[in-house]
């Protein structure tokens, strides 16, 4: 089977949305991308920390996966990362109550010694510097990695981020966080200023709006499923990328057209991560859902026009 | 030829966006949707009104487009509809800064009699009393009725919205006024909402977001072009619904898979509208163009991915 290693948070969250509250729940980056790309033909590692009070519960909700978590390192008497926010009411803004980086803030990635030739490497949202570290100890260079960011290291960390940013096949980014990063408002200019940084793919993340993928002067779109009910974005990018990286590491083909499927098998796993709150629409998904699903979305973007002028 | 009946203002806009300024230009519902629905092979006429001041330059515009203006009223010592508008940076929103009703104020729209039988209706957005008296006076009963409005008559003219709203097949109309219509956030909850009202076919406009076609259980979405620029997207709402009607009355075939490809079509056509001031976009587009485009669409939006699970 292909490998996919996955490096990114394991953490706690909180969350406020308009229809409810949660204690502290499992959360971060590579916990939704290690769930998400359980759904593919695929072995995965997952790269990352916790404190002694992460439960034994939620380490078997990964194991149950199949996920190896040799990588997942726990630090005595320490905390495991906790992040906090509440949405507002149209869903799209949230604010960040609370991060306590806790053993995040001290984190040196350990890529298990057979994950270090991984054909997929999807680099979740953390330190540039961790990211970076990962790459360094691939022995074998792999197919494609993925790398996803967001603007706080944009604020906090440019040159780092810069520098991982040389290294990476396809980055995935928000709407915002592409304008931020490239100064262009346009999205079409921003993919293609992001593109000259280094990455040859360019995902850009539009929520419920959907998501677009560059490369070079080609571009595809990939809408959210219309959906009558949103409960949690809390994730969902970070589903979309497991999704996203899981197709391509199962399918082990990265031309630009089976970029495009994974651009669909990432907003197809994205639009049940956000039907529930946390983790649970994940833990509980069955691979007939996935795939009836996948038909809607052929539904939804599919025509036959004929093009005669 | 089949016929397609166009209703909607004939105007004067003066215009401002964070990348210029117009003084007053040829502008108007009816104005946008036929220049767009000449682009497809229909006999097509616009039933509206304009005032002395209205020069015979702009005539001249639609009438170089074989657009029959035998039911556009001039009235003497009269002056033409005038709207000026502000864009925010984003170009996502915009504020009124002046309405002259002028002519528009009395309209009494006149079906020319060899128009009473036409294929397709499109009511552009004007009062729902002037869109009703249209139908009234169809001798025989369209093929296809499609209505563009806007929240301006939700706040004033509610009642009379919700009778025209009745008799139609298709409601063309943007995300924040399905949302106002039917009371409902979630846009899949809005579409059934207001099919309910009658119409069987909603079409929610979101802008640089795309197009929602929902019918029964059904969703069909089309992107909007990733430009490079935008400069202006006054007029892209009526030129989506301007290629979206002369699109169905060239074929005359409602079925939902063709209104799929009407939505494509209409799409299509708003991305040219964007790029320049007002109506010079698409004064001087040429068929080879609005072709070419199409095949973007296709490869924007068409993947072939095999779904099995």
């Amino acid at each position: 089977m292909n490998k996919l290693l996955i490096v990114g948070t394991v953490a706690f969250d909180a969350i406020e949305t308009p229809f409810g509250k949660t204690d502290k729940i499992l959360g971060g980056a590579a916990t939704y991308i290690g769930l998400s790309a359980s759904f593919f033909d695929v072995e995965s590692a997952i790269v990352s920390v916790v404190g002694e009070d992460f439960p034994e519960e939620y380490v078997q909700v990964l194991k149950n996966k199949n996920i190896d978590l040799s990588g997942l390192e726990v630090v005595k008497g320490g905390k495991t990362f906790f992040w906090s926010g509440r949405y507002h009411n149209d869903l799209n803004s949230r604010d960040t109550l609370d991060t306590q980086l806790n053993t995040l803030a001290d984190f040196q990635p350990k890529v298990p010694e057979n994950f270090k030739n991984a054909d997929v490497v999807m680099l979740g949202n953390l330190h540039p510097l961790v990211q970076s570290s990962v790459l360094d100890q691939m022995t074998e260079t792999p197919k494609l990695v993925v790398l996803d960011t967001m603007n706080f290291w944009m604020d906090c960390a440019l040159p780092e981020l810069m520098e991982v940013i040389k290294r990476i096949d396809v980055i995935t980014i928000n709407d915002e966080e592409a304008r931020q990063l490239s100064g262009e408002y346009s999205l079409v200019k921003a993919a293609a200023k992001i593109q000259a940084m280094g990455p040859k793919y360019v995902v850009i993340k539009k929520g419920e709006h959907g998501a677009l993928l560059f490369h070079d002067k080609e571009v595809f779109f990939a809408p959210a499923l219309p959906l009558e009910e949103v409960f949690d974005p809390t994730g969902a990018g970070d589903t979309f990328a497991g999704g996203f990286s899981g197709f391509i590491a199962q399918s082990k083909n990265v031309s630009f057209d089976n970029l495009k499927n994974a651009v669909i098998f990432g907003s197809n796993m994205a639009s049940f991560c956000v039907e529930k709150f946390g983790t649970q629409r994940m833990e509980e998904l069955t691979k007939d859902e996935v795939s009836n699903r996948l038909q809607q979305f052929r539904a939804l973007t599919q025509f036959d026009i004929s093009l005669q002028s």
